[in-house]
């Protein structure tokens, strides 16, 4: 079985919601749907969401590697030969989202071809994994009544707060209102994407002690170095790497240099096989991890759930899975179903995506037709 | 697909040589065999070589654990479900080598009903890997022979040179003999097994220094701390950790605490999924990484194979595979063949393995019949 078609379709879907953070905000989905056909029928698909300003892609650049250097290295290709797929492809500095999803896509023709789902050939841990939500930039009222509303409407107990913003004290009431609205059942843990200072991180911390806050991702900028270090050292909670550790070498750097004490993991950026090593990383030293999101689609989000399942480690604490929910649309054919606050891990083989034809056709901004 | 029999079929073949290093010899092979049949009736086996004075298993404690507690989490189990049937195997304490040997016949299984080789399955890096021949404890002139035997009969050209004894001059003329035997081009490293104290190891160090050793495992007993911590920060080549790391958290620790510059994986005592985590950790640190023989025989040399082939990283350095050539038997069907130094990757569904059924009616020590 060798690879015989390497396809990437640039697609633009609205965001229903506009999602905002310290470090920017989304409007539309730019993203890139990769499909790759072998001689024997089979198409694996996965999503690429360049993020410019995260770690500097963008959809045209994506579609040009894909068109590119990298088609050289999937064409013929067999794909369970990976080992040597990602030398090739590793050649190619940085363009983390456009490897991650070739990883994915793979995995997704060796799953189906194998005619088995890809949680289960990964590590078999679990079926499902339990979901945490994201809440961006609103007014107070506003977040604490979202999450309310995703308790109520999907049983969602776990949420990550988008914080980062000056005064502080804007973001300290919003972690009291959270807490005090919710009860102290749920978990709540706090995203700055890098928009404080490590002093002014600190005071965060000192100011929410006693809310059980659980994890604090990237409060300032980890270029910040020694900043980063004090921080770590005062903080009782782990320090989430997520922007700052994107590889698995940066999550090494990072960690072993004291920058962070804890890693998000994205399948986004590094597939399934990085993925899977950062996780090894961070079960040898005892550091938690988080499945993060990418601001992913249904496409995206279906391969963290298929990761986060298939290993003890990483279906640990609720994965962040909930973005799409803010999407116009989709060009997954069957919606993602979240219910009791947990997905389930495609039964079929493959990740267990399948794409709406007449949707792609609708978003896809290449002009092109199938 | 389930398991429905797990047996422990305890046998015991002759050393055609018996091996001899610092910390011991190995006369007889008193291994197990671990054979899991599921209800499809596909058989998955691997070998498990109990090692009392490394690791504290012995032949009956390893049948006895096979037999109880891992068959209670192993009966009724699908073999996809591995990460689930680990969490159950893995609330057993030690035991590295039975636990190591219950993951390689999962994945014999798993690779069998998935018609696919299990290198491919890992991940599909390349077809076969080198050879590294270890010398035992001999005369001199005897294991300059050998060396220069297996290089022209198995085109072999990585020695790891057993040592550890005094006076220190014996090991540091045996590794002069060798180098002036073999020439520059042959890569050679030393194993003391735990035989030297970490001064003595320095002493060593500084008198091979240009004779271009490339690796030092296990120099001195890694209990004695700071001595081995003061070795690894003298020394100018990697110092391997072996026994001192028999699992990932052992690894971990060994090599954040500065005990350890490399790390030497078995699949007999980690299998294929924690041998995948230390790799990981390993590629994380930009540690180097020998795939060791625990004495091995053919059927646990294949395992290391099928790992070793599977990634860059572990198909880096020659892998330690040759010790089945002292034995005076095997119950392997089909004998593993090196040449050009390398093995190649067995290309059949599993791990390739086929047991010969007369050779083990004539070496189970059981008194069963199959």
């Amino acid at each position: 079985m060798i690879i015989e078609r390497v396809e990437a379709i640039p697609y633009r879907i609205p965001m229903r919601k506009p999602l905002h953070f310290a470090s920017g905000a989304v409007h539309h989905m730019d993203n890139v749907l990769v499909r790759l056909t072998t001689d024997t029928g089979i198409v694996g698909v996965a999503d690429i969401p360049p993020r410019p300003y995260t770690y500097g892609e963008t959809q045209a650049g994506v579609v040009a590697l894909l068109e590119g250097l990298f088609s050289d290295a999937l064409m013929g290709a067999d794909p369970l030969d990976r080992g040597r797929i990602h030398a090739a492809l590793n050649r190619t500095v940085g363009n983390f989202a456009t490897r991650g999803g070739v990883d994915v896509a793979l995995w997704d023709i060796i799953g189906i071809s194998l005619d088995t789902p890809v949680h289960r050939l990964l590590g078999g841990f679990t079926d499902s994994v339990r979901v945490s939500h994201m809440l961006g930039f609103a007014p107070v009222d506003e977040m604490v009544e979202e999450a309310l509303r995703y308790r109520e409407v999907y049983g969602i107990t776990a949420f990550k707060i988008k914080v980062g913003r000056y005064p502080l004290s804007l973001d300290i009431d919003l972690c009291r209102a959270l807490r005090e609205a919710l009860g102290t059942e749920a978990e709540l843990y706090l995203d700055a994407n890098r928009g404080w200072t490590a002093a002014d991180a600190v005071r965060v911390l000192d100011a929410t002690d006693g809310l059980g806050l659980t994890f604090f991702e990237e409060p300032n900028d980890a270029k910040e170095v020694l900043g980063r270090r004090r921080l770590v050292q005062l903080s009782r909670i782990p320090i989430v790497a997520d922007e700052s550790a994107p590889s698995l070498g940066d999550a090494a750097r990072e960690v072993q240099t004291g920058g962070a004490t804890a890693l998000s993991i994205k399948t986004a950026r590094t597939g399934f096989t990085e993925s899977q090593k950062v996780l090894a990383y961070a079960e040898a030293l005892g550091l938690e991890v988080i499945m993060g999101n990418q601001i992913d689609t249904q496409i995206g989000s279906t391969a963290t759930v298929v990761f986060g399942a298939a290993f003890a480690h990483s279906s640990r604490n609720p994965a962040e899975l909930s973005n799409f929910l803010d999407m116009a649309d989709d060009l997954i054919a069957e919606p993602i179903e979240i219910s009791d606050g947990s997905v389930l891990a495609p039964r079929v083989p493959g990740v267990g995506v399948r794409i709406d034809p007449e949707k792609l056709a609708r978003y896809r901004v290449d002009g092109k037709k199938d």
